[in-house]
């Protein structure tokens, strides 16, 4: 019979390392330790949960710095709950290492999710680490609450509704920002306690894709002004323009929020905002007939659908 | 630029089959179609959150029916959820698929989940879906509510409880019943209806390698009876005993429900139990001594620890 102890199992001492360095926030009644974590509720609150799960070759390389995917794997969720209009609580991470891979190498990857988590009060209250015959999978699961009691969706602008995003885009795969974004928490919570967005949800597959999941949930259409459009200084200046705005549309994995105002919210987001700390691009405006139109110079197109497919060399 | 419309994404069909099959429970404000879910939550009420993360060639294989893969990783979820005391609301669903299955797979993969969602009333409200080159990886994450208000940890055992098991055990691997168990959350619900189980935790490594979570986790020692431990059929009748006694203790997988009781309540199940519907085993008994040990015929040994380690062929 095997007489092996626990504590010669490395899966343990890592975990034990893990809960050694996670907060425990109030909401926590339970983290990392038993079958399930236990969050606690106050009265009429509700749970804002984002699941997300990045592997290597796709959203990452086998060069990548460890850190740096296990802070993306954490980040690109707090994105999703930012574009909520909600604020991160606790964070789960399933981590799946390659067999070659050691325990250090694991402590690694969650030394980027603990130094993000740090910085926006996170717990990590739970997860799952296996090793595999395979690739690095990081999969993360964050749960938060609403900011101001009512979630903003995606289904929500109105024609009329002015379209904006919160940075400029394009790049981000190229220049490897992908890995080290901020995630638009602080901007999400600033602009729901000076405005009410009707519509917003983050850029993660390129605006060429994510503006349309906004036009067709909310049944509206847009047109959106080409020279309005910011873009990134990671776009290589060496390329012609036209291609320059073809990356700011198309590169993906921006995760900028991209929402829509009422017109007088509009005014006022570009009148308030540089003081409030929320620098944000106008790029469009919402129309009652529902197709998606790109305005150039002297001339309106369809608005180039297509964004980025979430795999490298593709 | 690229044209291709949302329409050619297989991805964006898929998510509109998941939506279309989900049931939506009423604590689910929002479900699959936006940036994250939105739960609701009564006042006052915990949330229980489970997270497993479940591979080919470790926890199924590459010939395993797809729905029988999708079934296993929430059912592991759901016996954790159940080990808490709680009863699960929601389930997110992370897949990332081999680049030689297609959508059918994925599909075939969640027909599993939905029929066990279907049987314990169970919403599918968010997930996500990639494809690589590499094996299968299923990550499930399942949020619950706690049935009696507070969780059942693993760490309340005392001196002088009972210990006992919901069923019989090893074989599971072997059998594939690891693929087709049922989680006892029906077990879980009607033992906190009727008895209050001082600790919990649900069989997923052995009972040689769980038992010691326990006692470390509540700082007390056992006495196992050999003789009590509950053989499953699944373990073939071949072997010689004490090789059977080996597998019931170290074959992993079973999922069945670890829990202690006071002796007064002890009693009570044995005599109650089967008019409940609560057919359980007493093994043993928690002792203020912290070994952990086997009562054989004529002997008392240590507790074979160890348990299995999630590798087929390892």
């Amino acid at each position: 019979m095997p007489t092996e102890s626990d504590e010669d199992r490395p899966e343990f001492a890592l975990i034990d390392w893990i809960r050694s360095k996670s907060k425990v926030r109030e909401e926590i009644e339970q983290g990392i330790g038993d079958d399930a974590a236990i969050l606690n509720c106050n009265s009429g609150q509700k749970w804002v949960t984002a699941v997300d799960v990045i592997t290597e070759g796709v959203h990452f390389t086998s060069e990548t710095a460890p850190a740096l995917i296990g802070r993306k794997a954490l980040a690109i969720n707090l994105s999703d709950i930012a574009a909520m209009g909600a604020t991160p609580i606790a964070a789960f991470v399933g981590i799946v290492l390659p067999q070659q891979r050691d325990e250090t190498y694991a402590r690694q990857i969650y030394d980027g999710i603990f130094s993000l988590a740090e910085q926006f009060n996170i717990s990590i209250a739970g997860g799952d680490t296996n090793s595999w015959d395979g690739g690095l999978v990081v999969s993360v699961t964050v749960q938060g609450v609403l900011n101001q009691g009512e979630p903003i969706y995606r289904s929500g602008a109105q024609p009329g509704d002015h379209i904006f995003v919160t940075g400029p885009l394009g790049g981000s795969l190229g220049s490897g920002r992908h890995l080290k974004f901020t995630p638009r928490l602080i901007e999400s919570q600033k602009l729901l306690e000076h405005f009410r967005p009707t519509a917003m949800l983050d850029l993660s597959d390129g605006l060429g894709s994510d503006l349309f999941h906004l036009t067709s949930s909310s049944g509206v259409g847009a047109i959106i002004e080409s020279a309005a459009i910011p873009i990134h200084d990671d776009v290589p200046t060496s390329v012609q323009d036209d291609q320059r705005l073809h990356q700011a549309i198309s590169d993906g994995e921006d995760f900028e929020l991209l929402f829509t105002l009422t017109t007088e919210q509009s005014q006022e987001l570009l009148k308030r905002g540089p003081s409030l700390g929320l620098d944000c691009y106008r790029i469009g405006v919402c129309t009652a007939e529902k197709n998606v139109l790109l305005k150039l110079d002297d001339q309106q197109v369809q608005f180039p659908q297509g964004g980025w497919r979430h795999t490298f060399g593709s």
